[in-house]
């Protein structure tokens, strides 16, 4: 049994300063890389790729809506060519920055509302994962487990990743209860790591209604920008491991 | 004899457009296609390359400073590291596109205020340079003829194409007479023309102090924004053809 | 009799042109003048401003979503403080330039997707008409005739103008059918004018489905783009002058 | 004897948070509040008006270069014309917010590059300082004691405000040493309330080079972005208050 433990990273933009916790680097197996439109700028990315490279870690684009200064969290309506074109955009440049240090980028996962709406959305999931497809054929799609993203990017030939969320609730239907419902995020760490385990062992989650549902753990979300979510991470890593479970990015269960 | 012609191209915003002629399609072998850093958007970029590469022509990036509102002809006090991350990030982008059209980029031009400073800016033209280099080696690197961006671009080991000017004057230390100069723009036709010939024939150009300096004309940059323009190129297509000089882009050269 | 022409003006952005015939001037008694989200920079603005006050012409704020890519046409789903917030900064600004000239900024028409987003929810046409009262209560709210805009705006105590569209057919509940629709455009010159006289005498205008529907025609918005748009607002101004209605804008009124 | 300490504020942008110490408000008497273009949104204008209103301190706009990714740090080279319009557009805008919440914009500050290129190119501070003249010629100008922006200013007819910092040394011709030079941030904390002292009762400042030169102390730059300057700040108006002197902003000082 094995899983990728991905986080989002290199949000920095200018001099403003988010969520960089070089430990992450030490725990997380993949790397989501903002690419410039929601978080980021190419000193940031340029910085970024080259510590993540040296740390062997796999790096992947997170590009989002075109809007910094609501930190593409905000819906905005594009048409599906629109959003073709803005992530062959940011895929593109966080490649180039990619190949230049000699590495090799692996995935590309939505980000903020852009990978909300694709769940939901299969006309604009597939737009965006065809321009996964025409940038790089081999790429790994990222999108949440059993929904409309992965659905799409299947359809069009692409390795994809169903990733999970260990401190979320889930509703019925897979999706993730909103953070602006009560207890929504798991605070409790031990429960966290139990769950994940069950999704990898057992291929199902409990709902916020108790019900169990099918889901497939390829990847973990994690988060690095605070000290208690660096600890939910080391925890579920220690967990995992003990377990047997191995944690693994793609590019090298590939090898 | 042989000799390309470049221009401009792909400069529109959003609804905002911009000297889009296709005819200058059939003209020019190679076009500088902006990357959305003083022009050009993701959508534009994407249309741009597609119908370049459908007509044939060449594509490269034609990354600026930062700067929309001013159309990238401001200097901006970059860091090196700053200039450098940039091009890369622009180039990277344009790349992108033009290889999901299963194309090759072919050269990077820089455009605007940061064309003139890497001119005269050794340190930046090296920063600059190195960009282009770590992203693809391969990449030709344009620069007005025997300036610092050629000498930069050499001593990294790129591949350089000396760009001359058909109907701008020049000063005796071989730069661009500044358009705020009364007569610094040929208007008369023939004029062009037959400089042209002589830069590719004997190698020279006279200033606007009636000396002769030397000068390399592997590319001419021509505009294909209004009728006037197009006309000059057409009349210069001619008449190099006729004095038997190819016009031909550098990939189809190097074939 | 008396209505007010209005037209949408400095929508240009840097070296980018758009739309601004200064012979509209000539036609029109209220500019809307964007404000640097949709389009207009600061240039734009202060050159437009200058121009408009000179030629006795009405200043008003033109704000839109923060979105130049997309010109201010696409729906961002913004909080409502957020909204509110960008209202403010536009018409601040802007109204810091009609001051500058010892003019007096007369009225606020939002702009492209925010404009046609608060006509249908109320909630986000409370939060922007806030907006304008707070940044000065005697400002004019212009919004489409009988829609959520106006209800908010009054709700507050704002001075409003319901808007109408002489060459746009009506959907049976008052609002513009969709320019994606065959027809919704009417081209006939004759028969735009015949609707808008019959808007300001009798208050009704027939909608596509030939149903009569109350109007409220305060302000007819034009275009002055092309030379047709241009020939229109002439015809249209020439015919209501002949029917003995005054064109007239608002602030001229209420001297 | 009287003076104002001011402090910069306000130039968080989106998620990204900056030097927000609210309890800066209780040792600074004015607030220069970035307006968006070096930093600030609207919302984060909104809410840094509010909160300084309520407290009583005075606000006045902080407008920079159009360059968030530089924060406002590196020189462009604008037009005086483009510098005018974008001093009136970021005043106007933040005297929107101001004026909204029933104060009085009190007085404007270049920001970063801005502020230093201002200081040292008399025809640049002359069109910024025009700016701030037509938005409204009561408002106060700061800068930096003794240099070009405060004659530009004076010669308009500006309000002017001649800034000192405690914590900086200075050069024999009144300017900054540079931050990249060792030693130019003083760090001893007793011996930047003496200099301050001395300059306020005596006018005098002594440069690196041992050298006194005149100065006026009409307000003191402060940084209220972490603990040790806060405690500088605190240091300053103990001991100011403790030697006779009233620290006050200039709006209370005017009534």
């Amino acid at each position: 049994m094995k899983v990728d433990v991905n986080c989002d990273y290199g949000e920095s933009y200018g001099i403003y300063r988010i969520s960089d916790n070089e430990k992450i680097l030490d725990y997380a197996t993949s790397l989501n890389v903002a690419c410039g439109f929601h978080g980021g700028d190419p000193v940031v990315m340029d910085m970024t790729v080259k510590k993540a490279l040296e740390k062997g870690v796999a790096v992947g684009a997170h590009p989002g809506y075109p809007d910094l200064m609501g930190f593409g969290r905000r819906h905005i309506k594009l048409s599906h060519y629109e959003a073709k074109a803005y992530m062959k955009y940011q895929i593109g440049a966080l490649k180039g920055f990619v190949e230049s240090y000699g590495g090799k980028l692996q995935h590309v996962k939505p980000h903020g509302a852009l990978y909300n709406d694709a769940a939901k959305d299969y006309e604009l999931a597939y737009a965006i994962a065809e321009a996964v497809y025409e940038i790089d054929k081999d790429l790994i799609f990222f999108g949440i487990s059993n929904q409309k993203t992965i659905e799409a990017a299947k359809k069009i030939g692409l390795k994809t990743a169903n990733e999970v969320f260990a401190d979320r609730e889930y509703n019925d239907d897979g999706t993730l209860v909103s953070r602006s419902i009560k207890n929504s995020v798991i605070t409790n760490k031990d429960r966290c790591v139990d769950r994940v385990i069950k999704m990898i062992k057992y291929n199902y989650v409990e709902t916020i209604n108790s019900k169990k549902i099918d889901i497939i753990p390829d990847t973990i979300c994690v988060h690095g920008d605070n000290e208690k979510s660096l600890e939910l991470i080391k925890s579920i890593r220690e967990n995992l491991e003990k377990t047997g479970i191995e944690i693994i990015s793609f590019n090298k269960r590939l090898d």
